[in-house]
């Protein structure tokens, strides 16, 4: 029986994606060298396509690295010389600043407890802070950050830098590039694919600092940014890299700009709605996040009264995949994943089979 | 027209990949959680399979990362301290070298001009250097240092660690894993699959390192060796791994174990000795690696008199692509891959086609 995977990644694969697979494996993809001009153009294509999508000015590199986790240490490695900030609110986030302390920097926080949200108006960045650290989509809990309250968090601080982790939301955060200094996620989340490619969208700035960085300190020697950004410049990668995973990321953000990036956005919306109204309703059922304005539109959390894993079983049965609830909500929460991959009526179908518990 | 590659990673995908691909696609491998026993399973299958492959010991673990570039930084954050030494005779171990510098170690090295290679007994290696970086196939150059080598060497040093590159000839080097520390390849070489997965064989002692190294100084946050090690004992990774570059190395592992490691080696020399023997007799075509012993076993490269890019396009046109030389040889060389996905009759149907220059 085939499945329809509502997790939160990996997740769904799109519906596009055997084709485009075939596609590949039938041009032999997977042979051509990475420093050909076939190599360059289906580099160049994929890039493209994510700068119409996701509209990345010029002035930003979009780079292809292993993992979005491999991304937050050379954002880390690439923006802080001495101390980042970071909003922490669940697993990821908790990760992002462990992650810094790792690497020696000194990490700040503002910490909230699971299923709570920040508004830029009651964070204060320390002094010496030099990136603040944001995750739009935390997938462990389902809280969202509103974008509109992450550009007002870089409007209060000009001269920091701030990196959006949308790791399991991106393309549905509409950022402005003009004064986000650096993005990033991973494609098997909204972008149905397989796992094993993070991108990462950064400016020009962020590749200065770099630079200046690295005259006292170690940046790292593997996908350091300014050896990737001068690849990036003649459509290449440093090292050896996940070409069919690029390949296919071109191919669904070409599908998600034919549908229209707006169009998918407000879907997902719709989609969220229906699930969010269901859980509000249900007996047995309530959404974690309270807040309106924090309630993840593509990771939607759901405390249950009876035992998730039931849940999850049963679902399993009908032919759906539900995720657990994260760490300590394992057996007490659903997350329920809304990428583009599921359709309104698959959707539906979950809803009407959760109606039944 | 289908083609035959020779080129030396990305190289000709391995016959069964395509089958293997098939396997995970309806099987919806691409969607399943990383936290999984769905997933632990496929993860310990493909662990099992290389441990048997290459006799690898309980002593050592095999880990996932995203490339056998970022294994270099790995190896050298977990192993070195203060200083590192390299053999250096062509681009890939000129980049490890590299590697070592940027991350502010100190990095010693013995340097011969492309095309030479390296004997156990004309190495010194200087007093405080902790960790030997050996490279077994120079895929630049087409030099190999034989596998006795490597072993006489680290016999002659058996108190500094030994690293191993054998990213463009695993399986075919037969190291004593009893003495080597660690070794790394990637999966687009012999294991004729796509680009996105390094391999990463690793002693318990340079988890010790690592783990008194992280006492002074970062020895990264992603991908860092305790963690990683951590994971890998209940067979997951830290973060979200290639899960499909995984099953299908798994599946091309059982692949290899079913024909038998010493049956595959026997093949490559056997295909190896038919490429020398014709660029040794041929008029136009040379072997640029002279000493027998040095010559590799997998990436054979010739001199050529007629301009390789000739050849390569005279090639193209009958099927077969050829890799150019490297850098300031792209146009004097050619490069051909012996890889286990090109068999003995495309061997020889390669040699009957230069054999027309």
């Amino acid at each position: 029986m085939s499945l329809t995977y509502f997790t939160p990644g990996p997740a769904q694969l799109y519906p596009t994606f055997e084709n485009h697979l075939q596609t590949f494996v039938s041009g032999q993809l997977g042979s051509i060298s990475h420093r050909s001009q076939q190599y360059r153009d289906l580099h160049k294509f994929t890039v493209d396509q994510l700068r119409m999508l996701l509209r990345v000015p010029q002035t930003h590199a979009i780079l292809f690295l292993g993992s979005a986790s491999e991304v937050w240490e050379r954002v880390l490695l690439s923006c802080v010389e001495l101390e980042s900030f970071h909003l922490v609110n669940g697993s990821f986030s908790k990760k992002f600043y462990d992650y810094s302390n790792a690497l020696n920097k000194y990490a700040h926080k503002l910490e909230k407890p699971m299923g709570q949200g920040f508004t830029a108006e009651e964070i204060e960045v320390p002094q010496y802070a030099e990136l603040i650290c944001v995750t739009h989509n935390e997938t462990s809990s389902g809280v969202q950050m509103p974008v509109s309250e992450i550009h007002k968090l870089k409007e209060k601080n000009p001269n920091k830098f701030i990196a959006v982790d949308m790791v399991s939301s991106a393309p549905y955060p509409e950022l402005d590039f003009r004064i986000i200094d650096t993005a990033f996620f991973s494609v098997q989340k909204s972008f149905g694919l397989p796992a094993g490619l993070g991108v990462w969208i950064v400016s020009e700035k962020c590749l200065q600092k770099a630079e200046y960085i690295r005259n006292q300190y170690s940046i790292g020697a593997h996908n350091d940014l300014p050896t990737l950004w001068k690849n990036a410049q003649s459509n290449e990668t440093p090292a050896t890299p996940n070409v069919m995973g690029i390949y296919l990321l071109g191919k669904i953000a070409e599908d998600f700009n034919r549908i229209g990036v707006g169009v998918m956005r407000r879907e997902t919306e719709q989609k969220a709605a229906l699930i969010y109204e269901f859980i509000k309703n249900a007996d047995g059922f309530s959404s974690f996040v309270k807040e309106k304005a924090s309630q993840s539109q593509t990771v939607v959390v759901a405390d249950t009264i009876s035992p998730s894993a039931d849940i999850i079983k049963k679902l399993k049965e009908k032919g759906m995949v539900v995720g657990s609830g994260y760490g300590q909500y394992k057996s007490s929460q659903l997350r329920i994943a809304n990428f583009p991959a599921t359709s309104i009526e698959e959707v539906e179908s979950l809803i009407y089979e959760l109606g039944k518990f």
